[in-house]
């Protein structure tokens, strides 16, 4: 299934876009939290003097997945856990027209269904506060939250009771409420892998919008029209 | 293209085997190595206090991937990558029947044709520092080396000069020289992603070796066979 075939929006794709589309960052994510990246590379390769090796509490092995939001960015994170052979669930306002995933109507039912959710969905009204205790209770003990979407989609102070309280498993967010003054409460947590919104901060994608900069001008030069005009 | 239908080995696949090929490992090292996941994760989310954050060298866009050694775990990895629609290509001392990906019957032309190599050989006298400074020069300065393989099978003399001189851009050494007693030059490198060997090492896996070592022994009781024997 490819992106092209589950039909993406008409508008024009930007760059930062492209790159989170491109990028490992939900797929990092997840592997971080469910394998103890932070205190494996944090920690020296030396079994002589560091005693024995946590075993990572979850790992990716049976996991069922649920993708809150199959749009863009949504399908894309899909796509790249289909090569891990995982059932892949999803709940959007409507089903997606030849996606495979089983669909949900509710959030809560596919919350019931999964162990592994994964939030991609746009901020607006309906989607504020959504992912709430009710929810992280559904995903249970073994739950795994990603949030690549908004931070106002989960409310924060139900994930960090849920997180101190084994509610949940894990979770990895790469937003968060209050953001650039996170609270001390989320940055305490053991069980949390945290990126601080950072998806398309590398060389890479910097330097692609920066040659953007300029073929848009060269184009505008020549042709009277931009490559990414703003709608 | 699913692992069976490249057809893999005839032996009994093992529990640690199917964990490390259910494993995100050579994908979150891979990650890891090229988008500072340590950095982010070990930073705290605060940046009123920590300054500006670093880009990441390097991301997994547009990049080759050459897969060194498409056995049954460079085949997973394989499948697992195909979801991130980066050209895939390997060495192997044959071309495997039925796979799409790019042969190169030489693992120097491999590295001169990719930016990311991942060694998935087993050990043995013809791959033992086959990865050596010649294969990490044409691999080059945004080469990303990973070996989740044996650790002989990189002159890891050679891979410790190329990061430091920046003859490569970054590793993710899974596996070490003189193993559980690692250099202090490996330890000390910026540019890699080090995980001590331990993809089997989740609550998950062990468990399922626990059960499978119960399993074993009813069986053996009820009808004289193993599940599992030793070859």
């Amino acid at each position: 299934m490819a992106l092209t075939a589950l039909g993406s929006s008409a508008r024009a794709e930007t760059l930062p876009q492209r790159s989170i589309l491109r990028n490992t960052l939900p797929l990092t994510i997840l592997a971080a939290s469910s394998q103890r990246v932070r205190a494996s590379t944090g920690r020296p390769v030396r079994q002589t003097i560091s005693g024995p090796y946590p075993l990572s509490l979850n790992s990716l092995w049976n996991r069922k997945i649920g993708i809150y939001g199959l749009g863009r960015i949504g399908k894309a994170i899909g796509r790249r856990l289909e090569g891990f052979e995982l059932p892949i669930n999803y709940h959007n306002r409507r089903p997606v027209a030849g996606c495979a995933y089983q669909y949900y109507s509710s959030l809560h039912n596919l919350a019931m269904a999964v162990d592994t959710l994964i939030c991609a969905v746009p901020g607006n009204a309906a989607t504020d506060g959504s992912i709430n205790a009710d929810i992280l209770q559904a995903l249970g003990p073994t739950g795994i939250l990603i949030n690549i979407g908004r931070s106002k989609t989960v409310d924060q102070d139900a994930l960090i009771f849920c997180l101190e309280n084994k509610i949940i498993s894990a979770a990895g967010p790469d937003v968060f409420a209050n953001e650039s003054c996170v609270s001390d409460e989320m940055l305490m947590l053991e069980n949390t892998s945290r990126r601080p919104h950072i998806a398309p901060a590398s060389v890479d994608a910097r330097g692609a919008v920066a040659n953007l900069v300029i073929d848009n001008l060269l184009s505008w030069i020549k042709t009277g029209k931009t490559i990414t005009p703003i709608e």
